[in-house]
């Protein structure tokens, strides 16, 4: 699946991933209503606007991008429900030959890690059936409970192809309370990210590994010395756009060869129709501000990307 | 929710939670073959042999002990028949009136973070309608992501008097590879355990704060020192049992005042009649298995509390 990645990313030019994490103020009001008309004001009506609001967002944008992204809390929190919703968002897009990172930063250990990856990235065996429940491509996963936590995470990915991004320094702004401290004169992300690239030695696809990293496009600095420590690790960069970072702060998180780096933007995509600047398409047309909202991005990065 | 813990804990005299982390495995074969005749060997199947493998043990066992801690990873890897699974055992449990600790582990950045909050502990919105998705009374939470991560979990407890477990010194094997490494002098989970101590006295119980901690029976000497940096929170204990803690391991992690702490097994419970000690009970009689081990755990645990 980092194959296909690192390919769908060459042929769309755009090393950009749409973050599906749609909240209720996000969806205009015409969605809203249609939904409720159909299943009341309830879980369902609730699931029913979000999903129609990502395939409007999807239809839009997926001949331009290689991945999406969809964050799980915010389908969790809806219950069931919301978890139905965030199934079939992920089989619609896996439908339109999008890569899907289910943003689900699950990790624990043994058993119960195996059964999150094989929830997310596997397979699960009834009787003499087989499923494939969620069956996202890449899941992010949690370090916090260490080498016990991922590899149960690696196991799957080296049976089903599929991939992971680690945790490793995040985009918020207390993520250094601990991700930050200094042991052995070197702060605990770079810790985490010299296990990242051990952990990925194992599970090389053609060029980069199906193990890869979540580091923060706020912290430009600390992504240029993580890049060098992970160089076969593709890096997914939270944080551009709503949360402050900008294109040229992320030239450091690519490689020489222009490769190695996926940079997510969520709100300042789906909630784009809602920005001033995209307010002349109506709420009506969201999908199409949302398409525009994606060519500016992918501008701006490959401006900045041309610039170095 | 801590005060109704504390309570429910010196009612039963039992610092003991029953982990409902079902595998198909541990399930009789009874019990697999009536769902599968119902629903087949399908994802349904799967999720209504678990339902009614936690029913029996439950009934079994919920007289004798305070709280349940289902595993959500166990029902997520059977997708959103899993999952409903899982709203069944917590919803029959609290019906029970047994404090539900949802193992979820979750923890991400803000309103995301803010979205699990609501998932497992408080209500959502939709139009003019309020729903409370899967209602544990209690989740477990990773910390890695900091304050911006576990802020958002603590003013839900704050409105819904509930209560979160931060994951500070694991049970498992590798927890040290992070866990363990010194930052100014003293390992990542002391300087965990003092944010645990500072997020929780803003949202203090009675005696407790809603804030409380996982700690591994595994590491007796490191929960005696946690204890102390964090004399308010309740310590969630796992690694009793089947991954090696005993009974005596475990007397640092209470207070004097013999609360503190209550101790998690898992399979030692819920699959007691596969082992030799418990096999005279038979298949049928798996929910009696339950319940005898549950009486040995009590009285292992109290034992090495009196001797103390």
């Amino acid at each position: 699946m980092i194959n296909k990645l690192v390919a769908k990313i060459q042929k769309t030019g755009a090393p950009i991933v749409v973050g599906l994490d749609p909240m209720l103020s996000y969806i205009p009001e015409q969605v809203l209503t249609k939904a409720f008309a159909e299943y009341g004001e309830t879980l369902e009506g609730a699931a029913e606007a979000i999903w129609q609001f990502n395939k409007e967002i999807i239809d839009n944008t997926c001949d331009l991008i290689p991945a999406v992204k969809p964050q799980i809390a915010m389908y969790e929190q809806f219950g069931v429900e919301g978890l139905k919703a965030f199934q079939k968002t992920v089989n619609y897009c896996k439908k339109k030959d999008l890569v899907v990172i289910g943003d689900v930063k699950r990790g624990d250990i043994g058993s119960t890690s195996a059964a999150y990856a094989t929830a997310h990235l596997g397979k699960v065996t009834v009787g003499k059936n087989t499923f494939s429940p969620f069956s996202e491509d890449f899941a992010t996963v949690n370090p916090y409970l260490g080498s016990d936590g991922v590899k149960p995470f690696v196991k799957v990915c080296q049976e089903e192809k599929k991939g992971i991004f680690v945790l490793v320094k995040t985009s918020n702004p207390s993520s250094g309370e601990f991700q930050d401290r200094l042991i052995d004169g070197r702060p605990l992300y770079e810790h985490v990210g010299e296990k990242v690239a051990e952990w990925g030695a194992e599970c090389m696809g053609d060029s980069y590994s199906y193990v890869g990293a979540v580091v923060g496009a706020t912290y430009p600095e600390m992504g240029k010395i993580l890049r060098k420590i992970m160089p076969k690790a593709y890096i997914l960069v939270p944080g551009y756009g709503a949360q402050g970072g900008k294109g040229a702060d992320l030239v450091h998180f690519f490689n020489e060869d222009g490769l190695g780096a996926i940079v997510n933007s969520s709100r300042g995509i789906i909630a784009a129709w809602q920005q001033e600047k995209y307010a002349g398409f109506g709420a009506e047309h969201f999908g199409e501000a949302s398409r525009a909202a994606v060519l500016e991005m992918k501008e701006d990065i490959a401006g900045a990307l041309s610039g170095r």
